[in-house]
């Protein structure tokens, strides 16, 4: 008997069905004996040992699907280590039921702060198989991330549609895109939508240079400007302060996000009307596009192959087209980022886009 | 010779470049003599003289793009009939354009202030035929307005987007929709993606009544509820308010729309979650839907066969699925609300939704 | 107890799943001991007696979901009164199996073939209601049908996207649109798509006509035509041939359908390359758009008050945007077409549409 | 002053105004004094000096247009050593128009066919440059062409549709999916819209494989069997025939397209209702996905560097997520097909899809 634990973890994303699919798919095209606990909403289910035993029948009809079967929550991995307010050691608590269930594995999907999670399991003992789950395309170790290509469609699409009420109205329009602390969301989405400023984490801008952009265009005689503003985008100057002071000022000047803040710093430099757009959780809803339907499905199956082969630590990645596998203790803690130097950044630079840098 | 002035007024919306051609296509098939005076941004171009001469030519390939090829611009109708700071009588202006140019009659687009500038050229003496362009459907003499499906397509799109985020995270998502000052795209979409419960401002809610049907579901072990909110929905107290004390107590409150005012308020009587997904001015962009696209192309060409027949004073309206035409004295400065009373919300109550008032 | 049995016969189409979401939903929201026996397949199912036991929760989630939770099939009405070459009457086997399990009513979804059976079931005595579902819009005594605007919009893209390529490469191009006998998909779609030349069952064409409006086309420096066809279309030549004559010469001609047909009459008669596109039955599949969603809701909630009240042998309908409700005496048999007069022929024709008969 | 020539040759597809826009919009980055002759209809337009002188202002507003602003054409490369039955020397005669508008350099976007013409340009001495545009992905020397993964988008809507069509009347459906002789889009669009069987020109099928898979389903109880089918598909009796042989068969069989031919094996081999849908053009046209937008724009951009350098004598390219540069001798005339053996082949055998081989 394989006994197989599955759990998605931190927020919902497109294709989470679709892998977990492929991997059951794959387990049960060469095995009868399976067993899949399904936990309830992320690693609370592994705590709290509330799961429901799935069959493949369950994965049946589920590759276009959003959201997850499973459900999923936020964990704050800080509270890992020690124990909570009712005396619980939640890595106790989740080796207890993976033991007491008998499992063979644990295949974990999520971003960043579930693999920091998935891999203290693994430190503790537990074979644990993660696959790269996150619209922020932010997991080192694999080029793409599944969820990443439908958020940047969902996004895409948002700009697209407000390119039409930009050109009619003559105003300055700023969508403001997710991404957590990286930009890469917003800077395909923006170079897709036509945006005519891309303001990323990775490059922080200074609104004197925005302004300038947008000036430039308006004596060009085209009088609307998109900026496609990243959720995590940060000025020069704020980027010189410390992780505190900026946390203070954010405290203090309180914008909703910083769509808001760059809004009003832009009209306090011009008389120039600017609206907001702030798509939000929309861009990790609906249907997975394609792209990320093929790739979950053979992040998945790969998986299912590791799995029959015992073969357990890894999370599984893409690069350079080819399935494969990185070591979890590699990715865990790590960032990816936007490289300011990359070349689809000067290329986006070519085509006459501003970073608002320079 | 036939010459038509035209323009957009108001916020854009779809389908105003697909009901032009009907108007321009429609005209040129009978006559050859025609010329078209475009006016920029609404009624500024005619106040200003701003205006670009178009053939049949221009009016080709649009049928399809989102936005106006005019441009367009609120314009307070208030200061119509008074000298602004420089001066300047904009009415008089008007009427100097049309006749320094020697109009036969302006083709005019737009929603619910339009038509009452528009109506009031007419009682000046001016030919004008206008045509129902509104995503709000607030307008009355006709069944639909052109803009309205869309809107709703769009709204529902997002809905369904938050739904697999919804029940992936057990959460309370709301949703604010467009539609000015009735509840038009919010019925629609709120049905058509299976909302939970629909706050229109023609049906005044309760906040425990809401919170009752937030609770409810959860008892029936359903975890998640999606809130479509119109973006004019009101509360029981707050609609015993004169129109100032309402004004006084929103600028003192203070949100940045009705959605926050109201998530706020759930949280307040329940320790619950709740995000907001505004989808704003996405809403008014972007190709038009096929439904719009029908309508606005049957709407504009039977105005061009009363532009032929010289049969003026008329907004060109569709009723029980056939164009018609109503008098702009009849349209203008009044509301087409939902009636609370109307099959479809005893409908809607009949699936289940509740609408926040018992 | 109220045992209500279900079903959905003929071609699928959008919306299935929402109207009787709405049908189940209105009828639990007023009664707790319901009991739902939803037929397979169609008749077949009621035929046959094989049904499964559904439960309210059966049909939560499915507003979205397009084809129909039930499966259908095409039963054909001719064979119903005489035993079949098993001996069996499937009139007395249907009634046999409403008997046996005791039911209330039957909820019968379908076009045109299902009511003549549903109104023969009326006949015999059982208690049914019907819902008008078609994407063909041929329903008599509704408005409309829901499945009719996801079929609209569905081939309103198809002509869309061959647009860029026709604009691109200078060619005749067919799209051929579903519609059985008549010629509503393709009228609308080929309004909304800018199809140059439209042609329907209801209006049969000279291939003259349709080569000289091709030609017009290429004399005004358009170098492109796309033309919408119904796959009932027919010539004014075959339209004065008798039914037998006309099925002889269809078999001796045995194109695949009818786009096949016109292109070659069109080749025959002009030196120009002509590509058929026949987006077939992908018209019946997918997510229903929000219109049909809203309706199909309305009219399955109104269904189920019938329900409620006991009043049965009707046909649920929209008339003037108002849910009521027609004897099914009086649909049956009854094909609704498009009128060569109505209001939106001659608008459609105004903006320089062709119907090719003149 | 820099003479740019630029022209578009073959199937049109998605993003080749992105891609057009990027080439100038890179260059008038960095040069005001630029001159771009746009040819039309591809070659053609070389050929015969049919070009318009086009500025940056063409070129914005175009990067989600579909088609091509320039027209194509397919050219067929045999006639082009000989004069043809005019005498005109093709290849000449498109030297003498470059020569002749002392051109710089000519920029030229297409796939298989247009590369070997434009390698043989560049062996005549002229400066060329090019871009991989194609649905079909078979350009050597790329890990990808812009117009693919639109492509992709489509026919995998179209295996959605077909998909709840499928379910509710279990029947089998083939999709047949462009790709001209390789198989990538059918390939990817297969396993993102979870087709059963897919089959593909690079691994010839077996009927009695396919047959079986599909009895294998309905033994599972799955009463439905989705094909993805290449245009180029073929059975391994036919891979062993030689070209002319299977010229000669082909043209004996005489079926519309290889779906046909499929289908009717299939219900030779078993009583099973088999429909067929095919998308056709539709795969080429419409707004380019975000994807293409994004590898076009990139795929442009990176051209302009090398045209301001100087530098000719390439194809542009992306691999491992870079651009970067390919010689065109190295390119021309070489096929990139799917390899049987390759990862996804595995990984999408290992969720259960059967290629017909084994």
């Amino acid at each position: 008997m394989l006994r197989i634990g599955m759990l998605t973890s931190g927020g919902d994303c497109q294709a989470l069905n679709a892998a977990m699919r492929g991997v059951v798919k794959g387990v049960c095209s060469k095995r009868n004996d399976v067993e899949i606990y399904g936990f309830q909403d992320g690693y609370k289910g592994l705590i709290y040992s509330n799961f429901q035993m799935l069959t493949s029948r369950d994965f049946s009809g589920i590759l276009t699907r959003g959201g997850t079967i499973l459900g999923t929550s936020r964990q704050p991995f800080k509270l890992m280590r020690v124990p909570d307010e009712n005396g619980l050691d939640k890595v106790e608590a989740m080796k207890h039921t993976y033991h007491k269930l008998n499992l063979d594995c644990l295949v974990i999907l999520g971003g960043n702060g579930t693999h920091k999670t998935a891999n203290l399991l693994r430190e503790e003992g537990l074979n644990v198989i993660t696959l790269p789950k996150t619209i922020d395309n932010d997991l080192w170790g694999t080029d793409m991330t599944f969820g990443f290509q439908s958020a940047v469609d969902i996004a895409t699409d948002t700009i697209d549609r407000i390119h039409t009420t930009a050109t009619s109205h003559s105003r300055v329009f700023i969508v403001e895109v997710m991404g957590h602390k990286v930009g890469w969301v917003t800077l395909h989405a923006g170079i897709a939508g036509g945006a005519d400023i891309i303001l990323l984490p990775e490059i922080p801008y200074d609104i004197k240079v925005v302004v300038d952009a947008i000036k430039k265009r308006a004596a060009e005689g085209k009088h609307f400007t998109i900026i496609a503003v990243a959720e995590g985008a940060i000025s020069k100057d704020d980027a010189k302060l410390s992780k505190k002071e900026l946390k203070a000022k954010k405290a203090k000047e309180n914008y909703p996000s910083v769509a808001y803040e760059i809004a009003e710093r832009i009209q306090k430099k011009m008389d120039q009307e600017v609206r907001i757009t702030v798509p939000g959780h929309t861009q990790r809803g609906g249907s997975p596009c394609p792209y990320d339907r093929v790739l979950a499905t053979r992040l998945g199956a790969a998986a299912a192959e590791h799995i029959l082969e015992g073969d357990f630590g890894y999370m599984m990645a893409i690069k350079s087209g080819e399935i494969t596998k990185v070591p979890l203790a590699e990715v865990a803690g790590k960032l990816k980022c936007v490289d300011p130097e990359a070349g689809i950044i000067q290329e986006a630079r070519m085509t006459g886009i501003s970073f608002g840098d320079r």
